[in-house]
């Protein structure tokens, strides 16, 4: 008796005998192979497609002939005409095993598969959705055997899938009948499940295969903005991006302003939960209509966010977490449903997970930037900097990770700042002066073009010229200093020290003019003196921050700095040294890692395996509260100069002179030593 | 070495030796005994209140000495000062064992105490409530240990009760801090479970010892009522009973309106679902303010129902009831929460357990009535009429239950009756016609004389004479068939062949005057022939029903028949056996068992093992259905003659003479022989 066909498949390399006329998606499933399949093997779906390879494979020791796999049936045909597959595809439920063969599985057939994310350094994604489609064939009513529809839905589920102990979930009992008969009880269910071991919930059913795709919004809720990608649960492909300003900036633009307005005003939480649950919806609406997706197919949100805002998102008065010891309500992940949280614009049964939060200060943000960045998986020391109107700080190698969050006040988004803006176009977001004539030139959002280039006023007639953003101010305040526009103290010289007259004086104090278009009826644009206050307040807690963990972990120096945030990606590492919003490091170790607590949840969203990693990962992270260590507000004192009182910068004085200069001669303060909090 | 004390525990008798110095309550934990603890052994709540015996006890083969626990300690005696306790008692707490004891627990120290119940017949309910109190003391936060406030809670759970994986509703979120810190850390939690393995849910909480109880409501949702009891979860005992019209019926007053309600009014169901929902709040509200009990300790509710009124409750369309196959969207026991339902009155986290459905038009209502009336472990075959506007019978001994329902319309519950009115003060509810002089005598509720009896006038002046309620117009009708008024077919006879001027003309029908009050400006209460009418359709459905199940047991009498419904208790058996409601038997074998239904939910509230049950059983049961059976149209047909068309009577016969009148001299039909259907 000759053996049975060997089939193995590739890239897994799993390998078995199989009896002839074995359908290949069968033989993938008794191997543990990841080959997709909505439709249970009725040949509908697709999912399943693979590409038999032909002809000798040494390394595998087999020959594959022509007829390894069974000729394409009708079923497969017609799904060809229909719908088209690719050369060489054939389906996996259809074509059968004849002889030795050798089966790829391409990517889009893996249920794991990877996803690989913009920035070259991150790890992949894979795929691991909580949330799958499941298409069933439910047996019909029967008089005489009156068992409930779902009941039979639930016996197709165990005998079709092999899944028992599904549940429904409540708000889907008044559709249940309307979409079982539409499909003629032939349905796909959304099946849910918060962990690998857990029983899955019905959260979604529509008539029929269906073939629309499921979506997931990984949502940054930020203190100044919301920040959320619309995911395909399916690919893991990013189909739209949106934000939006955080309406709770009415009442208070940084957190401890908001806790106050809580304390001060009863029933203020209240209020600001309204406020942020109703941005949320708009969100979701808008992101929805751009990718032009059916908010209906939205069945999973993740959360990150700051512990504030965390809990005015749930609901919870933050009064806790403005005061010693910051108790949080609950610090563990939470697995919830939109009708928990009263948002309306997503289905009622549609599944929230919110990431784990690290401490009172620190929060699911900082928990998905570590699961983004894995500091704890980095051989350097690695500075993790995730900068937004409260900075989230992680230190750490393999040996250890920390963390902390520091209050930089919103003033790194543009707000708090004269000529500030968010970053739009029109908005300045990068700036250079000349050091000798010290004279600015600038480039806005939506133009390539710097100022001093021709074509630039033609180019920017559209949007116009209407202030700074986060990165603009930034740069400007960086090269003010270069130039010698500004001391060390922060103090922004005369006309007369300076020698320009782009120094204006404003009562006691100067400003320094970008750019005036006042004669056409567009703004003044300056940096202030208390523009500069402003920028040193906000990176002396930045950096105090870090100082603090680098004294924790017991270093004066950092390997690497990775910066973080909705515009860390904008920033100019040269420029924030110079700023000394960060330690300084050789230049090429300072790396941007884009908008990471989002990425964060955008990794949450699409696998189950990373919440329980990150669920397991915060429980090992040192946590550092920076409102009860002593050091932290000398650090924060030392880090008011520009860009340091006394921590040396070798390496950025490699690359840059910065004058010794000093304008402090009327008697104004040398420095914003207010300590502000969160 | 001495043996450690014997400790006796009585009624149980479970036994066991335990170290000098062993808390009774320790000890009883050890064994297994049920002796009940809320505050966990701190000597606060004096839940495990037990009484120790002295002297000789032959039969356990111990003497107990005076010093055999013990001496009352300051906790002890302190609780005593302030709360006082039992002649005897002592808190199992704080008393220890010291020498060979015997200790009694009382029944209110344990958890899963018998509760008895008014009907003689029943089964006491077995205490095993779902949802339970426990106090603990919960960790205060630290900087330098950050969990949030609700891992602290569940650490507490675990480690001082052993009970863990504990969740907490997300409903209770917002509230968490203020209570933990309103008891200095010190609350009491009520943990709900669904089942005896299920993970418990946090689904209240209280600062300090929270001593006012946990309540419940039992709920039948009937078509034309809806019937609430107020239990005590922790005694079992009805605190107060309640009754609300459904506001439905301005939808359609039999089941089969409502369902053709919905069908041709777009979003009908939706309006009926919130009609219902919002009684539901009223009735709660409405009884909660009657037993002075906070709402806000209604921590579960159970709901019986017919189909119809399950489906319309879970905001489902109720179309697919209205025709065959009559499938149910969900057949299974339901277990939601207060916010699924949009219950407002009851806080968002409050249970909600639905007793699952035994087929399309046999409800959860009929598997309460089972769970009440266990027609299974009956030794006779039994007959269980739940009288309503839908119709729940029950035919079963120990070898088999059978059950249907029946459309018997609203009119036993005084509606379609032209005089009818619900069982209020001033309704008549019973009636006697005298056979000689065919003159009435009768009694309305609030009033136990006779109205020909001295005083009856002066009594009555409060309430007046308004109506006829369910049972009153059984009586009468049954009365009007003995006193010759009435013939078999049903037809009210003439004042000439009568021989009685109450015989009224009514174009070419007949109407029998009980009451004329017009004079004094009261009504004019007449039994019509369209009453009559009324009642035979109603009481030929009940009875077609009931004979249905007994063919298909394969027999032509039953030993005994139960009847019940929210006015059973009222039904004169002898009236409803004239009338040919229920089969023959003897009178005496005709109980009573009240609300049956409702008594099934309030059983169902208090024992989770009942719920187990009761989803047993439905499972065990066989259905018949009455829409689709061609003999229920037959048996329906006959059964419309009073008592009956073709069954033999011979019980009744020796308890009455039946005159052999006939009055279809005038052409007029003799019968309501239209079929209706719910």
């Amino acid at each position: 008796m000759s053996q049975d066909p060997l089939v193995i498949f590739t890239p897994s390399g799993k390998r078995g005998r199989f009896a002839v006329g074995t359908p290949v998606l069968t033989a993938a499933r008794k191997l543990g192979v990841d080959l997709d399949s909505v439709c249970g093997g009725r040949g509908i779906c697709s999912k399943c497609q693979v590409q038999p390879s032909y002809g000798d494979f040494s390394k595998h020791g087999v020959t594959v002939a022509d007829d390894a796999l069974s000729q394409v049936n009708a079923v497969e045909d017609r799904y060809d005409r229909v719908r088209g597959l690719k050369p060489g595809r054939r389906l996996g439920c259809q074509a059968t095993v004849q002889r030795d063969v050798v089966i790829d599985v391409p990517a889009e057939s893996q249920v794991h598969r990877q996803v690989v994310r913009k920035a070259a350094s991150a790890k992949p994604i894979i795929m691991d959705p909580a949330t799958r489609l499941y298409y069933i064939e439910v047996a019909e009513p029967d008089m005489h055997d009156p068992t409930g529809d779902l009941q039979r839905i639930k016996h197709a589920l165990a005998t079709q899938w092999e899944i028992p102990d599904v549940t429904l979930s409540p708000a889907l009992l008044p559709v249940l009948q309307k979409v079982l008969r539409k499909g003629g009880f032939k349905i796909t269910v959304a099946l849910h499940k918060t962990d690998a071991t857990a029983a899955p919930q019905i959260i979604a059913l529509w008539p029929g295969l269906h073939e629309s795709g499921l979506y997931g919004l990984a949502i940054d809720l930020g203190s100044t903005t919301v920040a959320a990608h619309l995911v395909d649960l399916d690919t893991g492909e990013v189909k739209a991006s949106a934000g939006i300003m955080n309406p709770q900036i009415r009442f208070g633009e940084d957190l401890m302003s908001r806790v106050s307005y809580a304390m001060m005003n009863p029933g203020g939480e209240v209020e600001m939960t309204r406020a942020v649950r109703e941005a949320i919806d708009q969100l979701t609406q808008d992101i929805a209509a751009d990718a032009e997706v059916d908010t209906n197919l939205i069945l999973e949100t993740v959360f990150v966010c700051n512990p504030v805002m965390h809990h005015l998102l749930l609901g919870i008065d933050p009064v806790e977490l403005g005061q010693a010891p910051f108790a949080l309500a609950t610090s563990d992940a939470l697995s919830l449903t939109a009708r928990d949280l009263a948002l309306t614009a997503l289905p009622a049964a549609s599944q929230i997970y919110i990431l784990p939060c690290i401490a009172g200060h620190v929060g699911a943000d900082a928990a998905a930037v570590a699961l983004s960045e894995q500091p704890g998986q980095q051989e350097e020391l690695t500075l993790v900097v995730d900068v937004g109107t409260n900075a989230e700080i992680l230190l750490g190698d393999t040996t250890r990770v920390l963390a902390c969050s520091s209050p930089t006040g919103p003033a790194f988004e543009g707000a708090q700042i004269s000529s500030g803006q968010r970053a739009a176009p029109g908005a300045i977001e990068a700036i250079r002066i000349d050091p000798a004539t010290r004279e600015p030139r600038f480039r806005v959002i939506g133009c390539d073009l710097w100022s001093d280039q021709d074509g630039f006023a033609e180019a920017t007639t559209a949007t116009g010229i209407t202030g700074i953003c986060g990165s603009g101010i930034i740069e400007a305040v960086a090269e003010m200093r270069i130039a010698g526009l500004l001391d060390p103290s922060g103090l922004i010289g005369s006309a007369e020290k300076t020698g320009s007259d782009r120094c204006l004086a404003t009562g006691r104090t100067h400003e320094y003019l970008i750019f005036d278009g006042t004669a056409e009826g567009g703004p003044k644009i300056t940096v202030t003196q208390g523009d500069i206050r402003a920028i040193q307040l906000a990176k002396s807690a930045l950096y105090a921050g870090a100082r603090l963990l680098m004294d924790t972990r017991g270093t004066d120096t950092v390997d690497k700095v990775v910066l973080a945030g909705a515009f860390g990606a904008h920033i100019s590492p040269l420029h924030a040294m110079v700023l000394g919003m960060i330690p300084d490091v050789p230049l090429e170790k300072v790396t941007s890692a884009g908008n990471a607590a989002g990425h964060g949840a955008r990794i949450a969203l699409c696998s189950l395996a990373a919440r329980r990693e990150v669920e397991t990962m915060v429980k090992q992270i040192t946590k550092v509260e920076t409102a009860i260590e002593p050091k932290f507000q000398e650090h924060f004192v030392n880090a008011n100069a520009i860009p340091h009182a006394t921590d040396p910068f070798p390496n950025l004085l490699t690359h840059v002179t910065l004058p010794d200069v000093s304008f402090n001669s009327n008697g104004e303060d040398s420095g914003g030593r207010r300590r502000r909090r969160r």
